[in-house]
């Protein structure tokens, strides 16, 4: 990355984390009125929700100011939209989270409590809090799906509200709808994979991984960002398959990261997928060797030692699952790289850098 | 209420019911190529959520019907979009469902399994299912989440394409973004009550009673119904008041009801209230009075035998707690038509009547 891109990049992240704290500061205000528990929510889902890297609304914002006329006019109405929308993608973001993490019965998330962790922390202070352990984590999970409710509608509202053209407009909202519609697929699909509901083969694994993390991590903010500047049908939905690429491959690289990567890079707990027996692409392809019947016994074993979680990976490694999904991450990075590179898509050349530039940093990443 | 207009309720009723089952058909279709297990949710959803009796949205095309210029013309484009928004009330009254039945842990509404027992029942019947209780008891709150999300995002999605002004576009967004906070501030005081974590006061239970529902199945439909039709402020003003009343008028009432009514009557179950120990405005004024000591310790009790429970209704009887409330609910829908009746507030004679009609439904009830 250039400098000049790098310091824009840091620019376009102070704004969105001004507009960020400036949401919630509305909300915690308006909040008073209802209570000191409902206060108490807006505030530690703030908290839970900074330090994050912002993925997704500087993503948008990258293909909206290569592609948007008045490019480097900053204060410009057409990039304050663009700047709301990019805040309604990060509450979107928020809100799927704290219900996978309701789903997933997490209580931290990247070394932190998150939203039920603090909830929970916070009852545990409390001298009218219920005693029992069950009762506090009962209220903790209900703050986190009634929080979640709050941001996912936030996200549709700013969106709603957005000062765009009609076209514009119906274009964002469809977009959000099958953002919303892909998204809950992938999570009930991945919940219902680790209950051995829905069978695990590679080609659904793959989808479910398509549909829970590309296409809100990756396809909504490129194709947001295109609508938001004007630009064409065709250039919008290159960009979606773009985004389905590199958000595939960005998914599979953190799987290989969880079982191979060093924790210390990527936040993690090291081999929580091995123990939580998570249907990735490296275990759906390690089910397609000789080697299944000695690795499926300690998959998603609780009690799983250091020792035989290293025994895991070695094994993953040993029976090609980790080759075939290292694979799987050059295939995707390089086919967006094609459709990137290709005349025939007849991208703006600031647009290609974008992505050339978004490409280039996946294809280097270990955390 | 006149033959006119029973007709004409009939009708409505059959207009919302066609829409909501198209809703739900195009959801299904387009559902099917994530998946089996996403297909099923939403027919399942699509079951749970029939046999309503539509109140909110019947309330709404009241509303609208009385006041809109083009009474009576059922075809015009008005009255499309009135029905449009009047379904997007009734969604995100099913959201909230499925989540608050997720947070109160109930498989069963009014006799029937609700989305997660449905889910319950399906996973018992697959071969691949998980064996263990908890598991595909995991599966199906995952389910309901994950559906309450969708319908969620629904409700605005229908209410950000409406065919409507500018103007209308932004009063109906602001009057959905505070009935989804109230509803939700509600609900979160309501689980707080039960865990002692927020204190007991009268004035609390009621602010809650509120916030829970009398925004979302009173206000909210009785001023969207207003602005649709393109009335003025004062007007809104007017109706969001006399919905407050005549929501927490209609709440207290299935307070009374669940303890002192006939449960073949009210469809819920004989004395539930009591076993779960719930923090109605009947309790927080029993809390009140001298017989507290001998309630308190039987309320909330999971085996409360009907000989108990029968007991402790007479005793919130036996101390005036039944009385007062009552007394409450008389003053809410006496506030309510005093409202209607005020010249000061010049509603439209149409309206008056449609709102005398509805109070005089509210004081006979007991179902």
């Amino acid at each position: 990355m250039s400098a000049t891109t790098e310091f824009s990049r840091l620019a376009s992240s102070r704004e969105v984390t001004e507009r960020i704290t400036s949401f919630f500061e509305r909300r915690i205000a308006g909040a008073a009125r209802y209570g000191g528990a409902f206060e108490q929510l807006w505030r530690l889902a703030e908290d839970a929700s900074s330090g994050g890297k912002l993925v997704r609304p500087l993503l948008l914002l990258d293909v909206y100011d290569a592609l948007a006329p008045e490019r480097g006019g900053a204060e410009s109405a057409g990039r304050e939209t663009a700047l709301d929308v990019a805040v309604a993608v990060e509450l979107l973001h928020f809100s799927f989270l704290l219900h996978d993490d309701v789903i997933d019965q997490d209580t931290v998330r990247r070394g932190r409590p998150n939203l039920v962790g603090a909830l929970l922390e916070q009852a545990r202070e409390s001298a009218t809090a219920p005693r029992s352990h069950t009762r506090r984590l009962h209220w903790a999970r209900t703050g986190a799906i009634l929080m979640g409710d709050l941001l996912l509608s936030a996200c549709h509202q700013e969106i709603a509200r957005a000062e765009v053209s009609r076209r514009q407009r119906v274009d964002l909202l469809d977009l959000l709808e099958r953002t919303v519609s892909e998204s809950v697929a992938g999570e009930l699909t991945d919940v219902g994979l680790s209950h051995g509901l829905v069978p695990a083969r590679l080609a659904t694994v793959i989808g479910m991984t398509t549909h829970k993390t590309a296409t809100c991590t990756f396809e909504l903010p490129l194709r947001a960002g295109a609508i938001l500047a004007g630009a064409d049908a065709g250039t919008q939905d290159v960009l979606g398959a773009v985004g389905r690429h590199l958000g595939l491959g960005f998914q599979l690289q953190d799987d290989l990261l969880s079982t191979f990567g060093d924790p210390a890079r990527h936040g993690k707990e090291r081999y929580s997928d091995l123990r939580e027996g998570k249907q990735t692409a490296l275990i759906a392809t390690a089910r397609t060797t000789s080697s299944w019947p000695s690795i499926e016994p300690r998959l998603g074993r609780d009690g799983l030692t250091d020792q035989d979680a290293a025994w895991l990976a070695a094994e993953l490694e040993a029976c090609g699952a980790r080759a075939a999904v290292e694979g799987l991450v050059r295939e995707e990075l390089a086919a967006a790289v094609e459709l990137v590179d290709d005349p025939a898509t007849r991208l703006a050349p600031s647009l290609r850098a974008v992505l050339r530039d978004l490409t280039r940093t996946l294809q280097g990443r270990c955390a």
